[in-house]
């Protein structure tokens, strides 16, 4: 019960977080009042949204659950208003950015591992491990494509990365409990995202 | 009946109109005819597709129902052939975009409206007012996206935010009846879209 | 039953060939490890996965039978791991992505029409022909919009238009039996894109 409290939220702090930065993008990009509506939504939400399309849940509860979008909405409206004070902590940004990937990719995972069950999927592995990145990285995925930019998380930063791990975690430990899964799944994630910010590290490339 | 009429009318309109617009943009960058015909059939078309999909309504009407992309096509099609004649006349083609922003507007708010209806889903006001813009400026922003750039509606001008003034009206007038409802919400959004136009009216933005 | 091993046989050999096209595309724009899995997995499954997100077939195949995803992964780690020498070679991939997008082609077209007879669904050869295009060229688009750029099939090469005219055959020949109109189709569109990309033939393009 606890664990459910504190899921939900780290939830709304990811929310928070993650349009936050769809509006500081939205900013950058010098679009209108709508634009950092729709980015702040984007980035907060379609990550969930695409989960739930894929997972047959529709409408998807991003859109149904209306504290979900009222809360991003309301922070993408801040960020336009308070535009510069928001700009200049954007730096502040990640860390509440990284405690949203992990619950984002925590709940992907649970809600992937629970839709699998309560329809007897076997072999749901790659499943839980796709759709928790995308709960967690395909937000921000859609927040770069409507920037006309080619996403961040391709290109340089342990992010997706992180959430994918994240999955594989909660399906190794979710024999011991779902709460217990999701708990060490946000750890990981948030841990694995501050430290490789923190640290300047990157995930291989090719060398050329 | 009449408002029936004049609403499917009205959505025959935007189709021709989004979707010229659309092969206008595929003129624009240098594309095939193949090029034409995806971007006029998305901007026309892709709006109610993801409506469709994010209520479940598979395969969407906008690909079963042969007269909505059929009409798509040709209207591609003669922009592709006329290319030179459309061109000079685009400026024109933005009222008949207009009353089709409406119709799309009306339609979307109406199919999200009834299947909450159906479904004896409550606090469905977001989803009317989120899908109603989605329905009407959706295949913009896939258009724009096509074409490699940022979208228009993000940054520059009143169209979206029009459309989901239409769906609030739509949800503020329903108890009077749906036909007043579609035909209050197609006026209203045409005529704010005609005079921010007319006026060179934007959105607010950010000052830096 | 011989029919159906070619098939399979010939969808792998496209799921290789995409991937590996994503994966030089994540190379030639200096993305990270990850972006060379998500770019190839993208070309190689995102066409096949947005079809069934539009039938309804959910969670679709393509994330829920292991070996394709497992054989798209692999073909993007081979890629990363030996950029050099595949780089060399991507002409020579060419030929097997015609292969592949022959396959695509008939099985989108195949699997729609059977979707349609079972739910009795008339007139839907349209559906045939979008589905059929998407689930062959969808990929590539995907992975030319997280790459930033204009998708190069609404631009230049005849290859949406191949896989369309697989999906017109596919109805053409149904009436004589499925295994006839799939291989048929294979044959043709591949046939098609080879002489093509040989030729060098492009679609018309408006003149200005």
């Amino acid at each position: 019960m606890y664990a459910e409290l504190i899921v939900e939220i780290l939830n709304y702090v990811g929310i928070v977080a993650f349009a936050v930065s769809g509006a500081l993008k939205a900013g950058e990009k010098d679009m209108d009042l709508l634009g950092f509506i729709v980015l702040g939504f984007s980035t907060a939400l379609a990550g969930g949204i695409i989960r739930d399309v894929l997972l047959g849940r529709v409408p998807p509860a991003n859109l149904m659950y209306i504290p979900y979008p009222a809360t991003a909405i309301i922070a993408s409206l801040v960020t336009f208003v308070l535009y510069p004070q928001v700009r200049r902590y954007r730096d502040v940004v990640l860390y509440p950015d990284a405690l949203g990937l992990g619950a984002f990719a925590a709940i992907g995972a649970d809600i992937t591992a629970t839709y699998c069950s309560t329809n007897r999927i076997e072999s749901c592995w790659l499943l839980v491990i796709t759709l928790s990145s995308i709960t967690a990285a395909g937000g921000g995925v859609v927040r770069d494509i409507l920037a006309g930019e080619v996403p961040v998380v391709l290109r340089r930063e342990v992010y997706a990365s992180a959430a994918a791990i994240g999955g594989v975690l909660y399906l190794a430990l979710y024999p011991l409990g779902r709460e217990i899964a999701m708990l060490t799944t946000i750890i990981a994630v948030t841990a694995i995202r501050v430290v490789t910010l923190l640290k300047g590290w990157e995930l291989p490339r090719v060398r050329l």
